[in-house]
């Protein structure tokens, strides 16, 4: 693994993504992230997971420079990926907690829903989906998972302003469960997957299924249509522009 | 067109309903609304719609002294293209803000609940599904569009009371989104449309489908059902005899 | 009738369960109420329903000393009505009013969800699904009802805990409606139960079923698996040993 790290104890795994100063998931990320999540599956020693990652950010979303230089394929094949993979953690069988430790944006608030539990810390840090702001659409799955903790109504919000949200604004409409202050951070989220670790492994991960299968469903059937149109618009001439712009100026 | 007028500016485009003191729904008015967002739908000048009433009525809803006179395969009629257009604004592919000048009962209410964003005068004006307090029922879609802003909870208690509500209640749980004076009521409408209208389109109506898509899909399948269920409570003995007191009395 | 009792006044019927101390749920009690139910959904003079019970409790759920001596296939046969049973008041013709008079455990609250309004005692009694503590899982059924009442996140927090609510924290996320004083409870619910009776009953029903029905054929889709897996759980090694401790100790 060269962007995770995985550490055990008490049956919590803490899965780190450490990639540069911004976490940005490309594929090779993707694909080891989906490989951890895959192996905590099956290995009866772990019983919570949490998530986190480094520096000032939790992550910033997408590669975007390396994506400038994809194809229309390997840019789908890339979104399937990515999508596959908050789907599997959206359904996965053992509880997963969200360590916000920095900057949440755009598919890394995807990743984030997708999670049992949030909790982000307080101060400079920003969440958002901010995709229409450089004229880009998002995915079937994100918006079902986006709404299911907001509301239509909020979702409807975040996503057609694109804001950016400071954990107090995010955990007054749901986007986030809890906010600490960073010294507290840590301390939290290890209570937190401990009392999730305290659960039967069987009720829980039965208990979640009765909450999130048929969801996962109805995403299955739409997603792969809404990757479609996202690949379309990413590359129409005025949203290709304003990504080359970013690249150059942040 | 006789009921609808419609001024533009600046890529917003303002329909305004003007049909007696009350802006009722007849045939007629719904024919003129449907046309026109149909023509609003394939503008390229317009980049957000806003839609409002005059007087002292954003509308009453239906032209129920009309009805009396129909057979009931004319109501049938009347009521699917209704229900069609509130469907056609719900899944329209630019935004449309509701500016709720006046009261705004019954059948526009659906309307209202139909678009992206609702704006209400404070004051006297009131925002009421009634249809419960003459004995009648209402649509798959309305329910559903209803569900969408309040929750499940408050949508059967908005339903089982016909409660009147004020533009300050209808905010607290989420009917209305944003509550202002008469005075203002322009130019937070004009405000809120700019925003809108500087989103990219393409994205804008890719997110919107995302949102919505999948819920009008949903409404199709139950929208017929239910209006046939609607026509046969309507000419039931005892609704009938209500409705017809409703037309002596007021 | 052994343990339910019926008595009707201007149209209201009001549904007792009488079953010993804690009203425990066994296949009898279920067989009596889903016949009461039945009955009073054809019964022309009944224009709303109250349910409630006896003491302390409105019902601890499940009388699970009962089951213990239970074959697989007897448990699914009683689990299959219980579920049954549920779903029948979530689309009763008529509205039903929950007047939980004391503590409303476990299945019990799952009929509790299933009714149209819920107005619980202030004090010591408890609301709960309290059945990941002993490592079972819930059903389809429940989870849908619950999320309507509280939304997704919430079901989350309710079923992932599995904490024993005060009625003022289950009123504030909407688990329950209404929180009296033991003193008021009566008066309360015979006052809005006389509000439902005097809607008009096919415009009540029609719209229930609006409001209603899609979710209860989702649920009838799913319910069996769910029970299935549910008893799967409940005869596994840990979760069983966790039962029988209960019966001894408590």
């Amino acid at each position: 693994m060269e962007y995770i790290s995985r550490t055990d104890h008490d049956g919590i795994a803490r899965v780190v993504i450490r990639r540069g100063k911004v976490n940005a998931f490309n594929d090779n990320l993707i694909d080891e992230m989906s490989r951890t999540f895959g192996e905590l599956a099956i290995d009866p020693s772990v019983r919570a997971i949490t998530l986190t990652g480094t520096g000032k950010f939790f992550s910033f979303g997408f590669d975007i420079p390396q994506f400038l230089g994809y194809s229309k394929e390997q840019f789908t094949r890339y979104l399937t990926n990515f999508t596959r993979l908050y789907r599997e953690i959206f359904i996965h069988p053992k509880p997963v907690v969200a360590m916000l430790n920095g900057h949440t944006i755009a598919g890394a608030c995807m990743i984030a829903t997708s999670c049992d539990y949030r909790v982000m810390v307080s101060g400079k840090a920003r969440i958002s989906l901010n995709e229409i702001n450089f004229g880009s659409s998002v995915f079937a799955g994100a918006v079902e998972m986006l709404k299911l903790l907001v509301g239509h109504r909020n979702a409807e919000a975040v996503l057609y302003s694109g804001a950016m949200y400071t954990a107090e604004e995010a955990h007054r409409m749901g986007l986030v469960d809890q906010v600490v202050s960073e010294a507290d951070l840590e301390s939290v989220v290890d209570h937190i997957a401990r009392d999730y670790a305290a659960r039967e492994p069987d009720a829980f991960r039965s208990i979640k299924g009765l909450l999130r299968r048929a969801v996962a469903e109805r995403i299955e059937k739409t997603e792969r249509d809404s990757i479609e149109e996202f690949v379309k618009i990413w590359y129409s001439e005025k949203t290709w522009a304003r990504l080359q712009g970013k690249t150059i100026h942040g």
